[in-house]
């Protein structure tokens, strides 16, 4: 079985279904700066570098791409700047595929303080009612785009799609997404009405401007658009709006808006069930385990998450036995890897002590061996994802690895 | 011409001596973990770790050895921990040869709020005599040791001797310093000659401690014990030390202690006519390239320096004409690397915009990449002293290279 879409240089071909009941499957999207195999975990390098580590040890684990954002490169250096260099992947020395974000959601959250507003959210006792009349006031969401306020100096900027494309195009990734709103779970159902309808009518305005774009630029190498599903934690809404993406010439779709982890395999499999078997899937910004399970089994090839990097600059590591933290004190004397056996630069080279001494040295190596160690271990969970979509023994490994991870947290 | 001394693994071959009128010398150390081509920059891993750089980078850039600090280790992790991991190269994962001072810089120094001190030394407009007593209040010298208070937590510490060595026997570097008092320009002359008596008993009791040591662990590869010459600016205090030391039987020698830029090349010089020319001279802790030619001149084998690091985490970089910084508006936009045809990492795949970004964007990999071009500089600088003095062109070099880089600053 393969079935394929090709457009000048990107394509997306299709090797193997689970099974019927399952959407989980494999394959590989090919793109101008090479192949990415699917699932794949694509790592983040938020402006235009992984936190902490050097492109090469990115490669030497087994990264496929790199996934930066469009909303703090367009901040600074700006688009032109990276262009002029040779586009992002040149300038940030990482030769093979990238994506970028298109900024709606960082617009919406940093450029208006709404990352306080979501931590309030998760609060007890915060009246949901005045969180969204909060959000509104801070990034203005009008038909046309929205106005917001720079997270680096206040200054007030404009994102519309037509200006989400030319910034994505500027910096020249492989892979690009459609501008669209993001909205919380706590906007009432009618503004999330309200928001879609924006969504779909950015996503045409991003793909003509983007046709636009390439027939402007006839040299450069193909980037896809992904379009960008919302529609909340409302099924009728999220089956709407993958019923009309699906008809829209995207080459791949992108899963975004807020979603509560309870719901994340329901609302992926809404959205898949009606998505081209025939295109590429993307979640935005998953970060556990349990969510890279579910969203492969329930159709998704690609997604990206800050979370290994991030965990490894506090200290933390995954292990198949769970998150464990570096820095407590019964690390102090372990002379053991972070995890036995593991073939990371991390755990090859490096004690369970030596890391721990690192971090109370406040030397920043500690961070940089634990964020290696935890992409290794994202990317080769994923591998081992692939392999068992393709040898048919996806749910045995669910229930083996699942169950070994969370019986200690 | 090859001299040589051999003890058990360690060995110094004096390859080249560049002329009758100047002390500069091409030769090699040999140690249990590898050789060192000498004259050589000796790398900074204060804490085990160089900064912000893993040691593959030191390893490609051509650090032939890596040099930890002894009061560090000893505060945190400790000795028996490094010693447990299989000594401090092992620890850290650096194959090749290291060295560990004896702490008694920074018992001195870190240990006693002496840093802030020396700041107040080169104000101007500070009573000198007020100076001494403050420090004799906050670390306490006397003859067997020094109490010290841990820059860490403030506790109350004690350095001797023999508690030097085995914290060095413990870390388990190739070469050890013997413990030695750190004065200050500004302690009086009888101050210094009292000083110098102490660092000459400290030294006769490092050697017996070590020969103990090492006897107690056969199986331990030879580590080299370093004398220290210590006795300011005075030069008949220097040459009374260097006469003293000559006749201990070290490995080799270290040249310590407060040294006006000015006077390097003098004080250098003054002992390294007395100390043996079969025996390999490190001089402690100097920083600039002026320096390092005046020191090669006047004798010096070996050299430490934390400068490429620290300047690089803070934005600056070396190039032929001097330094700059990256953080300067001037090179938002530059895309040159940061030295035109220098064949370093940092300058064969990065941008002087893209390090500028990141340093504006916080990313530690903008301070990973200046130290890697920066060890890289400093490093290639005496590989090519070290040719010089070999094709007996040294002077040549000194002139050509130190006219470039100061006529800019």
């Amino acid at each position: 079985m393969s079935q394929s879409v090709i457009n000048q240089g990107f394509h997306f071909t299709l090797h193997k279904r689970l099974s019927r009941s399952s959407l989980a499957r494999a394959g590989v999207i090919v793109t101008p700066h090479g192949s990415i195999k699917t699932p794949a975990f694509i790592a983040v390098a938020t402006k235009a570098a992984v936190k902490r580590v050097l492109p090469e040890y990115m490669y030497d684990i087994g990264a496929q791409a790199l996934l930066a954002n469009a909303y703090h490169l367009y901040l600074q250096p700006g688009a032109e700047l990276v262009e002029e260099a040779g586009g992002l992947g040149r300038f940030m020395n990482w030769p093979g595929p990238t994506f970028t974000d298109s900024g709606g959601f960082q617009v919406l959250s940093l450029g208006s303080g709404y990352k306080k507003v979501m931590s309030m959210e998760v609060s007890e006792g915060v009246d949901s009612s005045l969180l969204v009349p909060m959000r509104r006031r801070l990034a203005v969401v009008d038909s046309d785009g929205v106005n917001f306020k720079s997270h680096i100096d206040g200054r007030l900027h404009r994102f519309t799609p037509e200006l989400s494309m030319q910034v994505q195009h500027g910096l020249g990734a492989d892979i690009l997404f459609a501008f669209d709103e993001l909205t919380s779970l706590h906007d009432p159902y009618v503004y999330q009405q309200e928001s879609l309808t924006r969504t779909h009518a950015w996503a045409t305005r991003s793909l003509k401007e983007m046709s636009r774009l390439r027939a402007a630029h006839p040299e450069r190498p193909y980037q896809a658009l992904f379009g960008v599903i919302q529609g909340a934690q409302y099924e009728d809404l999220r089956r709407q709006a993958a019923t009309y993406m699906s008809k829209l010439p995207f080459d791949g779709y992108g899963i975004g808006g807020a979603l509560e982890k309870s719901q994340l395999g329901m609302i992926v499999r809404w959205v898949n069930e009606i998505l081209p078997e025939s295109k590429p899937r993307h979640l935005l910004g998953i970060s556990e385990p349990d969510d890279i399970f579910i969203a492969v089994e329930n159709g998704i090839d690609t997604f990206d998450c800050v979370s290994p990097t991030r965990i490894g600059r506090n200290g933390a590591a995954y292990t198949p036995d769970g998150r464990v933290n570096l820095t407590a004190k019964r690390y102090e004397r372990d002379l053991q890897p972070v995890v036995p056996g593991c073939i990371c630069y991390c755990c090859s080279n490096y004690s369970r002590a030596y890391i721990h001494h690192l971090f109370k040295a406040k030397e920043v190596t500690g961070g940089t061996l634990l964020s290696i160690h935890n992409e290794y271990f994202i990317i080769s969970l994923v591998d081992q994802i692939r392999e068992s979509i393709v040898s048919g023994t996806f749910f045995d490994l669910k229930r083996t690895w699942l169950g070994r991870y969370y019986q200690h947290t």
